[in-house]
């Protein structure tokens, strides 16, 4: 894979960066209430608290699939991005929002293991394999107790 | 299949009830402004407005992927629940509700075709195939020009 | 979409060229004993018969889900592979063949819901869409009672 | 989860009747050439040879996608009904082939993550959650080299 940043390594101030637009400039991530917690460019995290209006069966009072859809998808996103960053660099907050306006899903499964229950959430993810044109990657959501709840695969495309 | 509702028919009341236990008593489908169209038991129809805090790509204005994963989810599961209702038939209110708490999605996968550009967004799905346990639904969201945004598949539990 | 076919049209030399590929020189398509019965551009069908080697489950006698998967990634990947033709064009059977190495699938989710019974089966398929880099394809398979035994979606890769 | 086998544990006699049910009565696995390597309950291996017949690409020998889709789908249903074998034992051979005819493949995801290229490859698969109706699992395909082919999820009916 040709890269334009053989050192493959991603500055803390643009790590900073991406956490930044991906918790306060994307409107929906903050209807989710989504934190970004690590995010050294191998492993990432994203938490969110349970809260009322993420609900989706009102006599369980479990997350709504479509959170957990949306949470997942975020977090593949969000390594990707990374990976496209890793392969190429960034050399400014500029070109970093050009790099962002690349990354699109291209197609997500998810899987629902166990209901959404508990108070906090973390969802993790890595990349299993970054190519050219497309990376694939895998996602799992816990409660704070550790229980799995979902996992993901996601396609993305980074080109 | 075994079936305790031989004719297959669900009464208009038991339709309007499961429309308005979608539409108000979930709350993240508040949070997405989902409105019910059309349920008359074989076609589904969603309907939804853009919003701001409905955004993803905050340099192109369109939906967020997890908004779009949302709402297919919530038709697949509309559908394969009517397809459950359909079966067993409904006796009240609270037969119901004990028969909506059956449905739970087992997996969904969603492919991602066109930028969610628009003003207003219909979401349809239809049971490709609804046996004893599982119903496989496939679904769709286009927006008001009619272009097609995105696809879906889910396979719901219905037992 | 850049096009170097503005006509979209393929010649029906470089169609059947396709269609004897993927019978002859696709060595496992031989195996499964596909053959391309409709191959117009937009509508590609792939039949094939049932063959004591493509059992799965010995007491039912139906078709092994390996099979269901592998005719529909081949269905889904004809598909894409006509959507590139019709973009770029044919200029010879070595550019044909250097064209169908640029085709990959990136993922297919297939949906089994009906056991594979039957006498001959064929499998269709269609583009939801083509982009510059990635195909979305839809595939089914019936058996010759016209049952719907299986769908799937895939992602290609065409560049 | 009710369980008729409070133990958790299948005898050695069962789990070899179960490897040799999926080489020898399985047409289309022996098409396949899988040999169930490991099968302790918890850890399953499927390994199988390259040879001419499984090549997909002509121009560069690797694995036929279908190949890749039918082992992974094998390997998925080989631990899902090991988990069905855990939960409710296995008293004679006759029950056991009756608890195989339960078993079918709801749906798969397989992501081709590497071209095929390889002597002899091994399929991997673990169950990620066993519900009294539904397995989900998780599958992998490596080769010789351990190089990472493909990956694949999928959602099994065991009851």
């Amino acid at each position: 894979m040709a890269s334009d940043n053989p050192s493959g390594e991603i500055s803390s101030d643009a790590l900073l960066d991406a956490a930044r637009v991906f918790e306060e400039r994307i409107p929906f991530n903050r209807v989710l209430g989504l934190r970004v917690e690590s995010l050294d460019g191998s492993d990432v995290a994203v938490r969110f608290d349970m809260r009322d209006e993420l609900v989706g069966n009102f006599t369980r009072g479990n997350l709504h699939g479509g959170v957990i859809s949306s949470v997942l998808d975020v977090v593949g996103g969000l390594v990707a991005f990374l990976a496209l960053l890793k392969r190429e660099g960034v050399t400014s907050l500029e070109d970093e929002a050009e790099k962002f306006s690349k990354l699109g899903t291209i197609d997500l499964r998810v899987d629902y293991l166990r209901p959404g229950i508990g108070e906090t959430f973390c969802a993790k993810g890595f990349v299993l394999r970054a190519g050219r044109k497309v990376a694939v990657t895998r996602m799992e959501l816990h409660n704070e107790a550790d229980s799995l709840i979902a996992v993901g695969t996601g396609a993305y495309s980074i080109s």
